[in-house]
């Protein structure tokens, strides 16, 4: 029976790490700092914003909110946008989305400060990324399946490492942070042709499919360590993940549950972001 | 016994198709003109660059060399790079790598003007490849492979898809054009655990490890298809590629060989390049 493996501890060590971080830089006269841009005030973006400004204020971060109102013009919001660029005071910025229609995502990834763009939105830090540039930023939620993989000592060089899933927020990042940990990395997506026999051969297997509970032992190789990126509502109204939990949970080695699994620890990979941005900005 | 696919075919087709859009722009008053950018003149970018001129020619580019001297400052190849970026006549440039050592790559890939890089230097093209925005140019030896694929009409779509290496000029811009024509991608690489296992998995074989012939009939399933784009010397000081073709031939229904294969596609494919970019910079 596979053991459940949680975030919590995985975000407790992080941050307890930057805690003390923060206290030094703090000592030198420096005190990192986050703008969140948010437009508009949906339900999902609330939620991650008071977990953000929670998880930051626990380890010493400032953090500011701008709220844009919804139907904001593409140039009011680049001028903000260049306006936290110029702000020496901040370190990191991270920008909500999807956007609303009138904003054009395409021109605006080109303008946020990719020494400040925290959570991958910058083609810069999608090239660092790519480029194994360590001075860059992936995306907060790969980049949690990493440190998750990191805290429980799940070997990961000479691994198959199998994904579902191909976006530019997960998928594609999270294929290139395993590659860079020496994985052998294949990436599956609604196209693939024959999905449980390509996962069954993955010792590590991260979905992220966007699909309630799709995922059942059928895709685990025995010994399998999954990991569960999905956040969904179940039929009966609860946060579910892409992976049915209880059908696949005997035969991994190790499963992370949703929730109280990698979306637990994406609010301290951000401030993790933030002080390694600050701490670049002030060349330390 | 598996077809050998060679480049030439793919080379002309491309040239044909360009020949004739170069003549629609000059109709316009357009010319499409290339620069290469060289340091010093070492023999194998001299003979790349012969076949990049010839190829020019004949399909109606322009085509110059801005040749620098080999101990040339930083601050001069940055000042030449910008006269080029700000030549309205220029539409495409490549700059021969790697450097001599005074020369910073990582400076001077941020100065290339994305819209004029058809070798897909600058990071924001290398983001574009793993965005599949259709507006930016991947390197052309990866893309080179795509069009003998398309070409010779092999299906890719849900076929898996193995890649050797994972070098910024092959290996993962190949992952990501694969990925974009949907097929399932595999990455192998130095640190991959049976390696031999893996790549008989694949449909389409795609072998860029830069060792000469290592890559023998074990690798390969009963009719796959096997793309070679190493370039080495034997011990006979004969160029090879890293697949041992005799070897391999039997077991693939189509196998690319060396030379003669995907190195006679690649200055078609930065042509194509030269006039795509000069389309866009147009409007057209």
């Amino acid at each position: 029976m596979g053991q459940i493996i949680k975030g919590k501890p995985v975000a407790d060590a992080i941050s307890q790490t930057l805690t003390k971080e923060v206290e030094n830089l703090k000592v030198k006269g420096i005190t990192p700092k986050l703008t969140l841009v948010r437009v508009g005030a949906n339900g999902s973006d609330l939620a991650y914003e008071r977990g953000a400004l929670k998880r930051c204020s626990k380890i010493g971060i400032e953090a500011a909110v701008k709220e844009l109102p919804e139907d904001v013009t593409q140039d009011r919001f680049v001028d903000e946008l260049k306006k936290i660029n110029e702000d020496k005071s901040v370190n990191g910025v991270m920008v909500f989305r999807p956007f609303p229609g009138q904003l054009d995502e395409n021109v605006i990834k080109y303008i946020i400060a990719p020494e400040k763009d925290v959570d991958c939105f910058s083609p810069v830090n999608v090239a660092k990324v790519m480029e194994k540039d360590k001075t860059g930023f992936a995306p907060c939620t790969p980049s949690a399946v990493i440190e998750i993989l990191k805290h429980y000592k799940i070997p990961v060089q000479g691994k198959r490492a199998v994904i579902i899933g191909r976006s530019m927020i997960v998928g594609k990042p999270m294929a290139m942070l395993l590659l860079n940990k020496n994985a052998t990395v294949t990436i599956c997506h609604s196209k693939t042709v024959d999905m449980p026999k390509i996962c069954s051969e993955a010792d590590i297997l991260v979905v992220a499919i966007g699909r309630a509970k799709m995922i059942d032992s059928k895709y685990v190789k025995d010994g399998a360590v999954v990991v569960d990126v999905g956040i969904n509502i179940d039929e009966n109204g609860r946060i579910c993940g892409d992976v049915n939990t209880e059908d696949c949970q005997p035969k991994t080695s190790m499963i992370t549950p949703v929730p109280a699994g990698v979306g637990s620890v994406t609010s301290s990979i951000l401030a993790q972001h933030i002080v390694k941005a600050c701490k670049l900005q002030n060349n330390l």
